[in-house]
């Protein structure tokens, strides 16, 4: 089980309570009533706990699993041991998912300003809104209903938060508007000036910046990140987009609905994403191009020209991930026979 | 117009102030006295506003433009629409940048320390300095007059600032010495230990970083990079430098004047850069190079030797631009061959 | 020397208690009872001054140095400047660090809880700590004695802390067990929410993070690095290992022993390193694969597959290192033939 230190756990639920929550079917002869205490790993699991198999490479696991009741595909029920009960779901990542936010909820914060807090007369705070020691939020801030503002973040003047947003501990956000249910972690940078200037000998010359960040809703932006605001048109985050830890996103950048951006990558200026796009890890794309809706970037990969929607790319230049297995291929191939 | 919830515009201005203050040409027949109240991209401009064309990519959008004036290079200017003022200039980029810092000036800060900012009664603060909640200004630290510590910010024991600087939010700067208007984006880290230490199976063993950081005046650093001090000569960024994101500067490095370092690229400790070298984004430096004055790398390049005075790389190991594309078209060309 | 602005110098010590203290021997004639007054590099080092030799390009400075002592291999001593005093180790870098560490040696925090900072009440604190200003430890944490925590960092509910541990200044850390005399730099993110979630068109869905950050002895972890913590099982960090600024260490990740991180490597979810592996500036690494202890990674490599225990690798995707400069060779060859 988790650490009770860190996480606190909820339920026991009924087998047929979990079931309903998470839209998966109870196998035949699955008792409704048999209680689940918690979720637990195939390896680890016990007849009280909730496992899931979901990856092909780990179906010997599920075989010898203790686990008293198990989220599964269909097509892998007949590996179950004697006597495990299971939850039948097309999607078992996913169903899992749902059962341990059922086990482990997100409760809303306990609401009330910290006496070290600094909350600007001029901003106003929606029901329900948490600020944690340290927090700062500035003149003119809205914020909706059951925000948490972690321990010295900073909300700069006039930002705006929907409802139900979490802010990170250290994170710092300016000239923003932000949907409801965005998570922002500890130490994101949102807001402050892009990268613009008129290179010059005598002195660069900085060139005002003069947009937003525009975040939708659902949004998650890990620890460290750090997004521009626009310099004119706004930088936008579309909805239920995640980010990771230590990207950055360059001013005016659009991302779509649902993206995915790995961790350390980096999306220069005025480039546009669409809906769902993947981008491996450390990836890197030029300023001012589009990749399609739907495509992918393999990790470390380096864009420098637009990327049509539901490709998969990788490489530096980034092209069609089998062109680049095959130039991977040929070199090797080159290798061994100059030995 | 930008949004005034988070930009505060100045003006307007007559058409003559701008000229004489962007230091641009008034077309023939243009009215000196004509009033601007803004500045806007071409597509969006009204006859009120002010825009600029630099990139011939947007020779037509200048052409249909509604702008009352534009900024254009003498060549361009036969493609303005009728009845637009032009304001000429050889460097319209720079001209525009001009013209948007005076319809959005940054102003001097509101002096004044916040009752939550913590300031040791043996640190000196110049005139006009504000001090934002929840700073923290060490012992013994001088600042010079109207600097702007933001909140949440930290100045260790000893930093010293000289004139109009700005702090960003929940940056913290150690074991320096920095300049005039010196602008520290939200979450750098400047002044902590370099990575120094002598290997040992039985316990690294750590070397003491006896040296600073010293900035030089006019430096922009981006949020979330971070500047470690020298290990005994110091970390030194020079006059005019601007540095984007997330980039990590390691000790004793020493840049020249007006180089501009992208987002995301790790320059290695005692590694030099001459003045107004260029590295793009993700770039990666080896330690104890020099790079000439004036190179240029590409995105993603990753530099083992030194590079000569004014030559653009590319590639890994990094090399002349033209190797590396050649590189690449031949990989290609193979690959072809061999389907 | 070094700026007593910045660094307190300790000593002067005697010649014979200095090579006590750093395992050196003293060269034949030299006087124990000589007064050494700093370190210094060889080219800046005067008669009161000790420095040191240990990389062969610099044995024409030693030639000519006028340091009063050096610490040099036994192989290179013939070559001292007349009158130079010697302390002979096998390994001079190492002990350079041990004498430095002698002369600037790190003292421990004056203890104090400043006003500004916000120590919940179920908090405990060992004996010595210090607090800085507007420092916040949550509920439950347990800290050791003499720690400092720096200003405006904050440790979370329940954080564990033993001895001698360093928090920078703006670090965040929650959810973690942490060791004794472990450096954490500033900004530092220690255990967040792993990036875990069931991709959906619909909306992905978080999967709660339940696991922790494990974090052993003599740890440093670099300024604005990021440790995800586990979504399970643990995120570990290893005794003595050596993390860089700007890393990225995803969930589950476990490094062994005395590891080398250097700066903006990213290591994804659930992938293991063995005892002292080290890993080159940008490198990447896949997740759920395995790096064998001792291995070695060039920088910008990036690694799909597991690496075995000992071996040196490069490129993307990474292989063996002599195979990697074989195909650069290779690929430059062809180019220069097709000219």
């Amino acid at each position: 089980m988790a650490d009770p230190r860190f996480h606190r756990r909820a339920g026991p639920y009924s087998l047929g309570v979990i079931a309903e929550r998470i839209g998966a079917r109870l196998s035949d002869g699955a008792n409704p009533d048999q209680a689940v205490a918690d979720v637990a790993p195939l390896q680890s699991a016990g007849p009280d706990d909730l496992s899931f198999l979901d990856n092909v490479a780990y179906v010997e696991a599920f075989a010898a699993s203790r686990a008293g009741v198990c989220i599964v595909a269909a097509g892998h029920a007949a590996r179950a041991p004697a006597g495990m009960a299971l939850l039948i779901s097309e999607r078992p990542y996913r169903a899992y998912a749902l059962a341990a936010q059922a086990f482990y909820p997100k409760a809303p914060p306990e609401p009330g300003i910290a006496p070290s807090a600094t909350v600007d007369p001029s901003a106003t705070l929606g029901p329900g809104c948490r600020v944690e020691p340290g927090a700062v939020i500035g003149p003119r801030a809205v914020l909706g209903a059951r925000n948490l503002i972690g321990p010295n973040a900073v909300l700069g003047a006039g930002a705006v938060l929907g409802d139900d947003c979490t802010i990170g501990a250290c994170a710092s956000l300016s000239h923003c508007l932000v949907g409801s249910r965005v998570l922002i972690y500890p130490g994101v940078r949102i807001g402050q000036d892009g990268f613009g200037f008129a290179p010059d000998p005598s002195g660069h010359v900085k060139v005002p910046q003069l947009g937003r960040v525009v975040i939708h809703d659902d949004v998650e932006i890990g620890a460290n990140s750090t997004v521009d605001r626009g310099s004119g048109p706004d930088t936008v985050i579309g909805a239920g987009s995640f980010i990771d830890n230590l990207v950055q996103i360059g001013h005016n950048v659009v991302l779509g609905r649902g993206c995915v951006i790995v961790a350390q990558v980096g999306i220069s200026g005025s480039t546009k994403l669409g809906d769902f796009v993947v981008l491996g890890g450390q990836a890197g794309i030029v300023g001012h191009v589009t990749i399609g809706a739907g495509a992918k970037l393999a990790a470390q990969s380096g864009v420098i020209r637009d990327v049509p929607a539901g490709q998969a790319y990788g490489g530096y230049p980034a092209m069609p991930i089998r062109e680049w297995h095959r130039q991977t291929a040929i070199l090797s191939k080159l290798s061994k026979k100059s030995r």
